[in-house]
């Protein structure tokens, strides 16, 4: 039985293709080499679970102009035949003396001129998804042909978000949304922060995701020193701020938010920066527009919170969102990227409670011509507690 | 409050750090550099869903001599800090124009002599989880100082199991055996394959995971056609062949085992492959040993299966498993890797139906001096019917 697995209708994935196909000649590329789990589910709606396995390398290739051309392991062709895809070459791998190497230098040779210069993002934010001594080979086996970073020219169109990808983004927030209502349900004094954690999972399961990518938290009487930490089975205690945060998955999309919960009554310190955060947050929400640059929304985000008496927390306070739990940009200071209507975005703003420890707020928007969707349903002004 | 986060005592890790030291010496590389979250992991014991943001890389030094020494994005340091490691250098990532690169090109010169060979993998089933720009500048920023392939050296190290790892592999395997047990609770004729996906996963986290990276399965009256696929919404119907194939995670060690299930009454071709599967496997586990090659154990699934009459599936039919969904080495005809005592192993032979369907059996073994011993559950010998 073939069933077509395709998240969204050829149309959409033609149209990126051409969008890229656009930057690509702007850019000077003759052709994108593409090697990651995002990159290649953008392109042809190739979506699996598989990527965790590290053994074999997967490639998709654009040429120029028509469509893409997959070269990947035997045992993809079947769910790959499933995409819109129509060109797919395949090799039986792991393969220990040339794991697809030569069959796709002699793709990208079939495909490209002499002199061409073929895309690979190698910047900011990427990672080359095989290995790097076949990358090597590669390289000199598709001489004099050459490969170019490529990072821009993916980045500049999957930063825009089509209407079919905010509705899949607004969907799993909508999911996280409801789950993070539940955890009153099974977070409560004494119960171990592992368990909730399970908990959590289990909520988001049952109210729709397809999988979950990513859930940490923590939980202190001053919030938590970290936001990236698994759940110790320490106990919940009376006083502490909980905070969980999740990129649950649903048709390959990412939501990206937290929620903060007082267990009993929070600490007066607590309360001030929830309520700096809370309400940097709804002023930022008013004046984000496109043609700021990322950098701006990170000194809107710090001056609020300074102008609140609260100490902003270090690193980006924001990043992009979409098929990856986080996307380029970054609001940092640094980061000069130029907002646009389509993206979606998160807004994440963290302050210092006391020495060491931080609350952090977290909202997903949509930047739009009339200025910031809210994607994910607005965390409440006070902390709930429980 | 400063809790550690080890999974292991330090001792454990020390271990593992000489032994790649040992390993380095003879392999004559002056350092390692890692990048991975599995190795990472396995050097250091730091473990986070985190990873699964592309937008920071993380880097582990391991010199010839003395502890390893992490250099690692500020918003990791907290968690790094709850680790053994003494040695956290940071700096705030993601950083547009030196997104680490400085801060490690410096730690691996005052870690090395000039004429340092430094390891990094690079070889079959590995990547290098940093952008390829910033490992050509900082390839040049070493010199004369030079990178070399560390995949074998890692290899040959992390493929042997402590005992303490092999307890881990054990905990997860039986976690999941509970939750394969429960299959038939929500399993039936009408229920759609995606709803029986989220209901696993909700039973291996009631049962114990901590999280679950990998769920993949497939339905059909004669098998399925691949064993990647994310879940269709296509109703079970009665005599399908009913598969799930999971890597549930417990303290960052994977289990990898599928169970398949008849819905009512399996065809007789698909009792028969399920018959062959099973009483080759049982064969096979009992002439595992130390000394043997990859490529036998390969060789010793396509006779039997051959022999009981039905046709063996393509690619590798099992492999090395532990702090990643799969490890090296691969039971194909071509890997020449030896089996040693210690090895953590899947046995995952598949066979043919009919015309593109299979059905695919799997367990985990602890490979020991004295043969196989099996970790996972054994799988029934009939198609257990729901």
């Amino acid at each position: 039985m073939t069933e077509r697995s395709l998240i969204f209708p050829a149309a959409e994935y033609r149209t990126r293709v051409q969008n890229l196909q656009t930057r690509m000649a702007q850019d000077g590329l003759d052709a994108l080499l593409l090697t990651t789990p995002a990159d290649v589910f953008y392109v042809t709606g190739f979506l699996t679970r598989f990527w965790e396995s590290p053994a074999r390398p997967w490639f998709i290739i654009l040429p120029a102009e028509g469509d893409p051309v997959a070269v990947i392991p035997a045992i993809g062709a079947d769910l790959m035949g499933r995409t819109w895809l129509q060109d797919i070459i395949t090799w039986d791998a792991p393969h220990p003396e040339d794991d697809g190497v030569s069959l796709l230098a002699q793709t990208l040779c079939d495909l490209t001129a002499v002199d061409a210069r073929i895309g690979v993002p190698m910047g900011l934010e990427t990672h080359l998804r095989m290995p790097l001594s076949d990358y090597a080979r590669l390289s000199s086996r598709i001489a004099p042909r050459r490969f170019a970073d490529g990072t821009a020219t993916v980045q500049r169109v999957r930063e825009i978000k089509s209407a079919a990808e905010v509705v899949k983004i607004q969907e799993i927030c909508a999911i996280a949304g409801r789950a993070y209502d539940r955890v009153p349900e099974f977070a409560h004094v004494g119960r171990p922060l592992d368990a909730v954690f399970r908990d959590f999972q289990i909520a988001l399961l049952q109210e729709g995701a397809d999988w979950i990518s990513y859930v940490a938290g923590g939980a202190g009487p001053d919030g938590y020193g970290d936001v990236i930490s698994p759940a110790p089975p320490t106990p919940l205690a009376a006083g502490d701020v909980l905070m969980l945060d999740t990129g649950a998955v649903r048709d390959g999309y990412f939501c990206d938010f937290d929620r903060n919960y007082a267990v009993g009554r929070a600490s007066d310190a607590a309360r001030r920066v929830q309520d700096a955060l809370w309400h940097t947050t709804e002023d930022v929400l008013t004046r984000l527009h496109p043609g700021m640059l990322a950098c701006d929304v990170h000194a809107l985000f710090a001056q609020g919170l300074t102008a609140q008496g609260v100490t902003p927390g270090g690193g980006r306070l924001g990043h992009g969102l979409g098929i990856t739990l986080t996307e380029w940009p970054s609001f940092t200071p640094l980061d000069t990227t130029p907002l646009q209507a389509g993206m979606v975005l998160t807004l994440e703003p963290g302050a210092q409670v006391s020495d060491g420890t931080y609350i952090v707020h977290e909202e997903n928007i949509h930047l739009t011509d009339a200025g910031a969707v809210l994607l994910s349903p607005r965390a409440p002004r006070t902390l709930p507690e429980i």
